[in-house]
């Protein structure tokens, strides 16, 4: 290979960075692909980090030491995140979006991946990144926002399940109590799936009384889990008394009302100071 | 702001087509976002594409016109698509891995944040994206895998449930038979999650008889739905004749025998010409 330009090296670095949120990389690496030396990549490093830095792009932060390098972490500045949650709230709070029994129709805005991203981008920025070996979430609706979380993260993904798969092999099945239901329900999740006291963050895209939750709690300590958080997009403000406490809510839903068409939605702002 | 220089416009605008597959940017929107020229900004465009050839980056395309721009395609060479899939046959070949029943334990590896980024990248390179405006799966482990191929698109995901939520409005439901089982099972989907007559991508991460995959196309044709293609990530060798045709898997199943404990797979080469 020729020898790259600044401009060019840049440009490949930001890229693969970028694709590899929190991975690092060694200065190794950067040398050998783009055909620089270590001290040359660093001079690179640094202009791309400052650029991130000034357009609010997310940290490169490197890590010094011979099992140092750099990695790209996906933050997002509190003004992106507030403008993003505003937006989601606005699109939620369409009355078009009113089921009868009071529910509100989310799984077009759950499912997407953009917004998947940028909410598992800021759900990944609440947490200690350092505790977490695994993000965990129970089918079905929360698996998009859970899967960019732990994308975020760099740790894999452990989706529980509502009944036992005999694709899964030997379960660890609890059952829990549905908060808004009051109904008995199973999570199963295979014992191959965690490796046994790992630290755990705990991904879901509503929570209402905070049973299912709560469930994902009980269900961690039979792998000796250490619940490093939980993390929701969006909670109900009602019942006020949830059955976890501790956990993060990026959206809090105030009220569907069915009668007058309305609903009512707002950022959790405390996230952004 | 003040003017950045080249380096750091190329990072910027790296770092931003990156996170966004396939979304068209005006010119301008960089030209205001860089403070530059937007004929600055064409230059730096062609600095970031030619290096993302050169070293297999995937494609910046540039759209001419008024209603142009430029976007990232997230194309995987086919080097790296073999690399990738022959390292996930190796993972998948351990007989550590083999369930009682024949089954294959492998939802770590479909749920891994990033083998499913790869995956979905190497499944969207595989059909014409213009004619797709949905990726559709049916919950559950084929939501990583069909979350990252729709983001690599650029197209919103939609996902079928096995039944009716009272989350989801009215319903359309359909009755398939699982060519594995022999059972009636049943697939749900939400009358607001489509448009009707809209193109659409049907991705699994698993096929044998493909009763599952037929299913999604009967519940396609309830929405009026064209089918642009079937992307499965591993599909059974047998039985040869699979309910659905014109389906690309990207490997394939070729044995797990539960006696012997040995697991083959291989790659589809065909894919990769």
């Amino acid at each position: 290979m020729d020898r790259l330009k600044r401009n060019e090296r840049i440009a490949a670095l930001v890229k693969i960075l970028t694709d590899n949120p929190n991975k690092l990389f060694s200065l190794n690496y950067f040398a050998k692909l783009l055909n620089a030396a270590k001290s040359t990549i660093s001079e690179d490093i640094v202009i791309a980090r400052n650029v991130f830095k000034e357009l609010g792009l997310g940290q490169i932060e490197t890590v010094p030491g011979a099992a140092g390098g750099v990695k790209y972490n996906s933050t997002v500045t509190p003004e992106e995140s507030l403008d993003f949650l505003n937006r989601i709230s606005k699109t939620l709070s369409d009355p078009g979006r009113i089921i009868t029994g009071g529910f509100l129709y989310m799984a077009d805005v759950v499912y997407n991946p953009g917004i998947a991203h940028s909410t598992g981008k800021i759900l990944a920025g609440c947490f200690d990144k350092s505790s977490i070996q695994y993000v965990v979430t129970v089918e079905t609706k929360g698996i998009p926002i859970a899967l960019m979380t732990a994308r975020a993260i760099g740790v894999p993904l452990v989706i529980a399940r509502r009944d036992n798969k005999v694709t899964e092999g030997s379960t660890v099945n609890i059952n829990f109590l549905s908060g808004s239901t009051g109904r008995i329900q199973t999570m199963s999740l295979s014992k191959r799936a965690m490796e046994r006291g790992a630290g755990v963050l705990i991904i879901d895209d509503f929570m209402k009384a905070g049973g299912t939750a709560r469930g994902m709690v009980d269900l961690m300590k039979e792998f000796d889990a250490r619940v490093a958080g939980i993390g929701v997009m969006i909670t109900t403000v009602r019942p006020e008394q949830k059955l976890v406490s501790d956990y993060v809510s990026l959206l809090y839903l105030e009220e569907v009302d069915e009668n007058r068409g309305m609903v009512s939605l707002r950022p959790n702002t405390e996230l952004l100071v």
